[in-house]
């Protein structure tokens, strides 16, 4: 896995050809016990440099399109996972936990709940005020520029720009990890603000 | 091969699991003629993306130890090589040019040459003023932060921090693509600077 911006934060990436781009998995370690949020399938080597980092606790999945490896991973490491509250009818995996707006899986990690977006519900996470989550309406096609899922895709465009803008009022955002594309590593409140911007 | 911040130019990566970061190739796709820079290997994928978009006119390698894919795509594509003028005696593969300080490939690309790296002349590449492209010295584990090779791995530590401060001079850099590790999109030029205040 690849460090990102901070010593405790990984990433690694399978690249889809369908888009040209890198759909990413996180990876945040913690001596309380590590949680991955949307982790696509790991190599041999990563998998090893998971373990050796203490293994998998809690799998966060942003939304049903976004289960990707977690079957996998969550039954050879017997982690838990979480998932959007929204979704809860028709999740296609066991979840031991739903997330809803304002919950907080473990401490410093906030759960924002998204609106309109391609499915109910989809999660944004806020980890420590600095660097927030994303799964599906926000992402990076070009880098260095954030931007959202086409309207067609949307439930409801108005919904899921109004969520958007809600995203670019938080002061702190340092980085923004999106699950598809580029992410944004510095600046991420001025590079969310300009996205509400063009919407 | 992923779009990066500008429509003309992509990227593509293989992940190295000696140092967990990518190592990265580059292709400017021009009207008269794609340049390849430190290519490393294509995919099936990526090859026919490439091709689509016009082949390969030129490669350029910064330096001997990048030197990656370069004669399996040169063979393939009869691309011509440019390589750094400082390494011509022991340059592992035939060039159709040498490349020195001031040097302009085709407009718009202008090579910058660089003292003390890992090898002589290591080479750097300026395109259209905005865009730096480094080849080892410059580079980047922790995403969003640029650094330099560990001292032990320069030929002259002094001369390697007089070149970075250069560049560090350069006003309008906005994107620093990087062979190896996390390229740096926008605010090329602080990054530099701030590189540049830690050495």
């Amino acid at each position: 896995m690849k460090s990102l911006h901070r010593p405790d934060l990984y990433g690694w990436s399978t690249f889809n050809p369908a888009r040209n781009i890198d759909f990413n998995g996180i990876a945040w370690i913690r001596p309380n016990g590590n949680i991955l949020i949307d982790p696509v399938a790991l190599s041999n080597h990563d998998w090893n440099h998971l373990e050796s980092l203490g293994g998998v606790d809690w799998i966060v999945l942003t939304n049903s399109e976004h289960i990707r490896a977690a079957k996998e991973i969550a039954a050879q490491t017997y982690a838990k996972v979480a998932g959007p509250a929204a979704e809860k009818e028709i999740f296609s995996i066991a979840c031991d936990r739903w997330l809803s707006d304002g919950d907080e899986l473990v401490p410093g990690l906030k759960t924002i709940e998204l609106q309109g977006s391609k499915t109910p519900g989809e999660l944004a996470l806020l980890l420590e005020e600095t660097t927030l989550i994303t799964g599906d309406l926000i992402r990076a096609h070009k880098a260095g520029t954030l931007t959202i899922l086409p309207k067609e895709k949307l439930l409801n465009p108005e919904a899921a720009i109004a969520s958007v803008r809600k995203l670019a009022q938080l002061p702190n955002i340092e980085t923004v990890l999106v699950g598809d594309g580029w992410s944004v590593f510095r600046d991420g409140h001025l590079r969310l603000k300009e996205l509400a911007a063009t919407l």
